[in-house]
């Protein structure tokens, strides 16, 4: 089985992402791209995209970026992510851009743009880095 | 309009809260206690809660520990927030316990412990740091 | 007094960059370049550059990339910095780029990469996100 | 060679630490206190300690906190680290207390608290958070 294959086969048993409505919009080696629609459910006080949203979305496409590198025996595990908040999500759509920075053996980290749209304007809203452990035989 | 009051009232808003299924526990001046109960829709590929859920728990637990030192005419925006996953987040409730450790004029800085119970036993989960900013009339 | 005077100014008033012996090489709107040689005094226990190093050049670019586009009379001072080590500094030259990715009225949001140069080979060995607050009339 | 041993072997090797003078104060299985007098070459353009010195301490002391728990075979290296800087760290002597909060087989994670003494007053002027790895035969 292919990376592309692995990373869909993942993301689809990631329930949070169906929850939410994510979606993969590209995926290369070392690279993920995801979307997410604007959705009242989404939403802090203000009506703009709540920040644990923005986080979801940039950890989440740190980890299959990651995971298009890993082997297919590894599994993948968020190590610790921090996001700077950049400007309001308010906006129709939240777009994640990851890409690895460093693969190692055993920890591989990634940078994350994190995008607003609102009507025809889209801007970066947050950035974040992410530290992904490669894991064995995870969940036996 | 006391703390208590503001801090249910901006909760109450925050869809995404009542999306996801979280409620507060405790509350006090500086202090706010966030749980979340299991369900399937907030898991990721291992049927733990997502790494992005227990980011955001940890990220509001914070805000509102903070908002709850703000004056009145104040909004709460995260500036950053950073996560340290310790352990699989595997159980029935997730729990975000957030403390202010500095309450500056613009700036307030909240250290965050998340704990996940599985039957009888509750363990460390996560550890977080979120800084806080204050915003005169931000939505005007 | 320009941008390049200002940093200059405050560059040499920061003893610390004597004493480890780093200089500015670049600086630009929102951009700054740093340099350390290497010297026995600057590694830890396995003669790589110390980490502490590697994070003081970095939150120092940040500083004057931030300083660079601030008001004549406002002072910077960093609010956090989060650096993520990829490689050993090992070489004979270490070197931190920084680049503003956000200048808010309050805050400003830096990217930083270090590279270390060992003979003919430089590679990136941290990467580092420095978020600074500017502020009227800070020592007075 | 018990651990208190490993520690100060490995701290004397550390040049830096003797460059900028720190010492260690007290150490315990997952727990490192540092501390280092002023001196005019650590500071910043206010005479302040350099937030590059304040992270190096919080830095090396979570280095021994970790390395107090490692296997003799263990090296130790921080993969990242996060510093958030509450007040300025103005005054006479700092010190870093660091304690472990996750021991785990490849990652450990600590928290530091970091403070400033004025004369007869002392604060919290920073608290970090640094991720560190455990390595087998690192220099060979």
């Amino acid at each position: 089985m292919n990376y592309k294959n692995r990373v869909s086969d993942s993301f689809a048993q990631q329930k949070f992402m169906e929850f939410i409505g994510a979606r993969i919009v590209n995926l290369d080696e070392g690279f993920c791209h995801l979307e997410l629609p604007y959705r009242d459910e989404l939403t802090q006080q203000n009506k703009f995209f709540h920040a644990g949203v923005v986080g979801t979305l940039a950890d989440t496409a740190a980890g299959y970026a990651a995971y298009s590198m890993f082997k297919p025996d590894e599994s993948v595990l968020s190590v610790e992510y921090k996001v700077n908040l950049l400007a309001p999500a308010k906006g129709d759509l939240l777009a994640a851009k990851a890409k690895i920075i460093k693969h190692g053996r055993t920890l591989t980290v990634c940078n994350v743009e994190v995008f607003i749209t609102n009507g025809n304007a889209t801007k970066l809203c947050a950035i974040a880095t992410v530290t992904l452990i490669a894991l064995k035989d995870y969940t036996k």
